[in-house]
């Protein structure tokens, strides 16, 4: 991949120098949008508006969509107000939502001012929703019919006005006040007899889902129904707009990724890693950092107050580590396994209790295998008294039993009381079950030696 | 979700002793196959083999699709003959390839003599292929034209012939030996003339995939490029399949989780977690925790050395468990930031200098920020003398910037010689950190104190 770029950047460059804009608009022409968008990403920025310029209509459109923010911008900026009219014109109006939410307020009123009247109306629209819900976005361009046209009207219809929809194989039935009533696919409309009407052949159990609704909800019935595309409905059941496949799989992508940060004490942002400066990221870690270090204050209050414990005791310190990292290794097995799960929406709240019972059975497995082997290791190849092989190993067993217990049932808990889930992970969990290790570590110890 | 699925079994279950067949045929006719598949999930398994020959021959079909391995084969164990025949011969091919993979020998065997001769050719041929590769994914119902046929001539043979198609929506055109010169999607063809020939509309820059390709990487073109489906070809651009974008939501789905599974060291599986036994979840976290458990006898050997500086500063080891903690959330933020963004293919083996560069300048941010704060904190609140709490801070700085060093490019160099990145996460960075934090702290501590 990263070669081939290379190869095609030295070949642009060298056209460029030499002046052959023709071959080079010949070249670009038979690029894709997506791979055009990553050429101008390694482009010096006097090249580009040159090269933006080379690009047909439709294709300096799609290139634009595919650019990161900041590249955007500046194409933007170096526009004519007709070179921005034309590349408005050509956008699909959830594209076009996107590049508004993400640009300083002089820009985007210069593309509202370019924008045609419908655009601008459209987009302003869908800018209502809240961020992450389906008005959000979805797109207002869609094929829409009435129920008494027959088949072959219907082609025609779609072969007159489909060009500037973003997809045209899914089409919806409306009766009058865009009431949704049936949706009908192009595969369908192609398989059946041209006199038959829409009415006929449309499906109408309909599955919808409301402006409001989650993209994360959203993304996830595209998926589970395999569709292309899910209309979006008001309270009143009227049409106003659907998701398509594409922005479904973004959506996927982005809530995983998200899910992962947050996950590793992350907090979550846009900017693909290589695109954010060290200051961001330190801005996007630290806070966490500072939390959690200063939370395992409670893990150094409980050894400050067993001082006298292991002054006599010093051997006990050196399993500290492998009890701590043992609980929050399997804190973080069960939390990261019931977090994905609700993700998926596999599992719910209802769930809570085959969960928990699931986990005790499994924290025992595992705890019971741990402990015998560490109480071989800490007898035969430590040397250490029976007595302290027996604290640490029972130790270890109530760790990972507590570790997984907790790490299953916060997760779960914090989802029903409206909270992010996947920030209950590890690395909180870890400090609830580092402070619950060391207090029965100490405790047994204390009452076996 | 939960409570409408109730809901639902409530009723079936009700029309189901009153024996009112008909209607429950009329209402299960109104449901998706992924609703009747999660209603099949919670059935006894005495009412399936009834409700599902309620089933039209299509629904049953597509509901049996989306059911889990185990209903699955609770069904088919209960079908006669030729009702394996009736659900087979509605089968796609990429489907029933996935469900014979998970069955066992005898229940395969039954499958493959019930699948007509042509069927049962494909199904072998996609067998063939490795786990996880595009061959292994894609489907060989495709719809095919010669260059020169007409659009109008197009438009009828897919009216004829698109039924038993996985997707008509993308159109390959195809020389002698299949040789696979460009596509045509059917939004294209509506919108041409009639009289034009396939050649002149088709689109001849073609993006495909290997039959060998791994799925990962198909799923991330058809997600980059937007495409509804991918041509798989083989050596000599001969076109034996497509992967449609479906699928590849799931592989995105799937691969994100395993992912996500690795970095909370488990082992990956493809069941669902409640599904899966406790027993089965032992086995994935089993290795791990024990691996893990034993490796910390690392960081055990580096305390038992400086024994006796802890015998005499003994408040040292209460801060063993902030600094660790500290350095497994440092390293694990810059390892699971890097795993992502390989994953999604942002950032390649050519980046890593690039990477350490703004770790390095990341990790002195976030160190000296907590330093400076857990200085104060040790002097004034912990009431530490300076030089123990100089330790500590400086302990600090070095470990986060060791972690987050380790952290980003160990899964860059795994990578780069074949190895699973999101292996290398948090849990093992967090042995290899946490010795060297140690090391560190010891030192600082004998030299200064």
């Amino acid at each position: 991949m990263g070669e081939t770029t290379a190869t095609i950047e030295k070949m642009i460059n060298t056209l460029l120098e030499e002046r052959k804009f023709s071959t080079l608009r010949d070249v670009l022409d038979t690029m894709e949008p997506a791979d055009i968008a990553v050429l101008f990403d390694g482009m010096s920025h006097e090249k580009m508006p040159i090269v933006f310029r080379l690009l047909s209509k439709e294709l300096a459109a799609e290139a634009f969509v595919e650019m990161d923010t900041d590249l955007q911008e500046i194409l933007i900026r170096g526009f004519s107000d007709k070179e921005l009219k034309e590349v408005v014109d050509e956008l699909y109006v959830d594209d076009a939502v996107d590049i508004v939410e993400e640009m300083p307020a002089n820009v985007v009123r210069r593309i509202l001012s370019q924008a045609d009247p419908h655009m601008r109306k459209m987009i302003n629209e869908i800018l209502k929703y809240p961020e992450d819900s389906a008005g959000s976005i979805m797109t207002t361009e869609y094929v829409n019919f009435k129920p008494d046209l027959t088949v072959l009207e219907a082609i025609k219809t779609l072969r007159r006005s489909g060009v500037d929809k973003e997809t045209i194989y899914t089409c919806y039935v409306t009766e009058k006040d865009r009431k949704l009533i049936g949706i009908i696919t192009v595969r369908s409309l192609l398989l059946s007899d041209d006199d038959k009407t829409i009415r006929d052949i449309m499906e109408e159990n309909v599955i919808s889902v409301n402006t409001l609704d989650d993209q994360e909800n959203v993304a996830n019935m595209l998926a589970k129904y395999d569709f292309l595309a899910l209309p979006v409905v008001d309270r009143e059941n009227r049409l106003v707009g659907i998701v398509t496949v594409d922005d479904a799989i973004d959506v996927i992508r982005e809530e995983a990724t998200e899910d992962i940060e947050k996950m590793a004490a992350i907090i979550p942002s846009d900017k693909p890693y290589l695109k954010a400066s060290a200051f961001e990221l330190w801005k996007a870690r630290i806070p966490w950092l500072l939390l959690l270090m200063l939370s395992s204050t409670f893990t150094q209050l409980i050894i400050n107050r067993f001082e006298a414990a292991l002054a006599t005791t010093a051997v006990l310190a050196a399993y500290i580590p492998m009890l701590m990292g043992t609980g929050g290794n399997s804190g973080s097995q069960a939390s990261v396994a019931v977090i994905r799960s609700l993700s998926l929406e596999e599992i719910d709240f209802a769930d809570i209790f085959r969960i928990q019972w699931k986990e005790i059975r499994v924290s025992l497995l595992c705890g019971i295998t741990l402990a015998a082997i560490s109480f071989l290791k800490l007898v035969f190849f430590d040397r250490l008294s029976i007595a302290i092989s027996l604290v640490v190993s029972v130790t270890l067993i109530v760790t990972v039993l507590c570790a997984k217990f907790v790490g299953a049932s916060l997760p779960i808990l914090s989802k029903k009381i409206g909270f992010d889930p996947a920030v209950m992970a590890s690395p909180f969990i870890t400090t609830i079950v580092d402070a619950i290790s060391l207090l029965i570590y100490f405790s047994f110890a204390s009452f076996i030696l």
